[in-house]
């Protein structure tokens, strides 16, 4: 038995529901045709269906700095996606700091908000859920996300991003409260892991949008995402999103981190990190590694998002990039979420090359790759490594026999 | 090991993934004060912190009519809710059938739709996600969801709702292809579960924004919810979300079904089942069995909702009803979904009684718990049984203590 399950029975056993619980184990077992179920899942926390086999998997070319020497960049199964929420099991998650994820008792957790403010402050969990929250849904993308010639898959090229719905409470009233100073600019938001991951994040955006959150998708942080508190940063790279958040320091500069481990850079453009992502969008289905069954109907399926709010605009192109049609939007355009597009394809079984570009709402349109490499001096047809973020259109090539491959490879 | 882990662990052998996984299992077992975690959860499919102990629990006094005799509605854990999305492992279900929970094979299932129909047609799961699709935010209620002095927590008096996202294909788009004959005035859908649960719906609520939807918060739907498939009928009662989705028969007339258990009623105004649901809105916190540590700030938290479209004004009282204050929408507010509200509170540690009541884009306030009995002829002190739904306002009475009361009890 894994201790998940030890703890669930614990808990019922403990509790005033272990009668109840008991007298629907005994109704089970009468049931006739009741294939073998824990009582636990029937009741208590439901798990997929054993059909469902979708699963994360590691950045294959992803290595760490630290002294741990770990990979630890695991990607999510945008080739199974639907809709806008990327359930919390699937969620992404990257760290520098390898596969250590932090067992936070959440009653000893603490939130300290200090430097530059007139009044320091200390929060417990249970205090942070008194204050005024605000739920909304928000992409988290890491900034090497980014498609190369070797990759075989949607999940390989762009599965360092996922969606979800988080809940906590807006930094604007944590930081009106504290009192911030005059000369102040930044702040340095850090983390309770053992090497205290940190991001230094603008003044201006932390009074803007920035929530400290507990929650996500209707239910705690799960640990890998930051039980129990993490710093949304909307539409800026993962990295600001700090996780296991226990302090945020007010201050008068930009602060060197942990966390600018490969962002350092002489570039006055990227010296203080990168901050906003996208508009980037992708096709899901067909995409790499997935088969056409022969010529005819299909829907085409991917998402978009952009760091600077909401989608205003899908194209698609059948044709490598010659022609776009006009896709619809499939779910609501959130500002920096996942926005879900589709478009009816009548595929005539000959080879061709699928892409998406999207529009934002302020109107910037996604590059191509040509013009990403040609903005940071790089040769687009090779394995090309910008400092930024890539976010360039990306080609799926459909064979006749309607199997889907990279069309940069 | 249990079935899930044995297949997860399978799949992972039988795939290309094994030597990736292979050595992130070693990578793990290096590290400094890494805590004995599973690979799988780390990589494929992350789970819960086991500090967090919510669970659903079941209906205490739910009997089910069927010679099983079984009691199955469980209750979502709304006193630990967050934002607007349910967690799909505790997203309540209610059948009348039992726990019985069919375990079907997606490659084997179909849907077939005939009747009153030019052309009836037949789909595989594959079919269906090549046809264009929608993903959209929904709650599911069930009629039952009522409270009773009884109740000891909001989960008991009003955990069978719940919210998710849902994705599928238009029904509209469907009953299109299949060409509806004049004449035609309802649907009769049914599933694939031992009794064929099924329902009668109207041909104009199935041609207006039905959706038979294969994923729920960007997974396939659970066992619990349906798989493979589940026919959506926003803002309807629960009854009509006909899970395990295998037969939409188009009609001349409303056929009764084993669903009308509960409902049949020689009143014409519910013979036809009740259809929409709400307006009707619930305090989760402060809730009945939580417990205030003291005068001071509070932040009061809730969700609203109703079945005619999007909420557009929630109000609360903190003096049993003689005086309302506007509260803060905290989430998108969208049609047919679970909104979020707030309202910041000082409570100044005397006795009191809290309330919500919402009020929809039709205008329509959310009833109180003497209209609603006026309504049915039923004396509201009573614990009272309507044939209908009851979406009265929800008292929650504080004590001096802090302790929170169900203010019907």
């Amino acid at each position: 038995m894994d201790s998940k399950k030890a703890n669930r029975r614990k808990f019922l056993r403990n509790t005033a529901l272990a009668g109840l619980a008991g007298s629907a184990v005994d109704a089970t077992a009468q049931t006739p045709g009741m294939p073998e179920k824990k009582i636990d899942e029937l009741i208590a926390y439901g798990e997929r269906s054993h059909f469902v086999t979708s699963v994360r998997v590691p950045v294959a070319e992803r290595h760490s700095p630290d002294e741990f020497g770990l990979t630890f960049h695991v990607l999510t199964p945008l080739q199974d996606s639907s809709g806008i929420i990327t359930p919390s099991s699937l969620f992404y998650t990257a760290t520098h700091r390898g596969s250590y994820v932090p067992d936070i008792d959440p009653k000893e957790h603490r939130l300290l908000i200090h430097g530059m403010v007139d009044r320091p402050l200390i929060f417990t969990m249970d205090e942070l859920k008194r204050l005024p929250y605000v739920s909304r849904i928000h992409f988290i993308e890491c900034l090497g996300n980014r498609a190369r010639p070797t990759h075989k898959t949607v999940q390989e090229t762009h599965g360092l991003t996922s969606c979800a719905e988080w809940t906590g409470v807006p930094l604007p009233l944590l930081l009106k409260e504290a009192g911030v100073q005059k000369g102040a600019s930044w702040i340095v938001a850090e983390g309770a892991e053992e090497v205290k991951g940190a991001s230094s994040i603008p003044l201006a955006k932390a009074l803007d949008d920035c929530v400290v959150c507990y929650a996500m998708n209707g239910e705690p942080l799960r640990p890998q995402q930051g039980f129990p508190l993490r710093l949304m940063v909307p539409g800026f790279e993962g990295i600001y999103q700090i996780k296991y958040l226990r302090r945020i320091k007010v201050v008068d500069r930009y602060y060197m981190t942990y966390d600018d481990y490969g962002h350092i850079n002489p570039d006055p453009k990227v010296a203080a990190l990168t901050h906003e992502i996208g508009p980037k969008s992708v096709i899901t289905f067909p995409s790499a590694g997935q088969k056409l069954s022969g010529a005819g109907f299909y829907e085409i399926s991917g998402l978009a998002w952009s760091g600077a709010g909401a989608i205003r605009r899908v194209e698609v192109s059948t044709d490598g990039g010659r022609s776009w049609k006009t896709a619809d939007l499939r779910s609501p355009a959130l500002p920096m979420a996942h926005t879900r597009f589709g478009l009816n394809w009548n595929w005539d079984g000959k080879e061709c090359t699928l892409m998406s570009r999207c529009t934002d709402e302020l109107g910037t349109v996604q590059p191509t790759r040509a013009e990403v490499a040609k903005y940071w001096n790089q040769t687009p047809d090779s394995n090309f490594r910008v400092p930024g973020a890539d976010n360039s259109v990306q080609p799926w090539r459909v064979a006749a026999d309607g199997s889907v491959h990279n069309g940069l490879a």
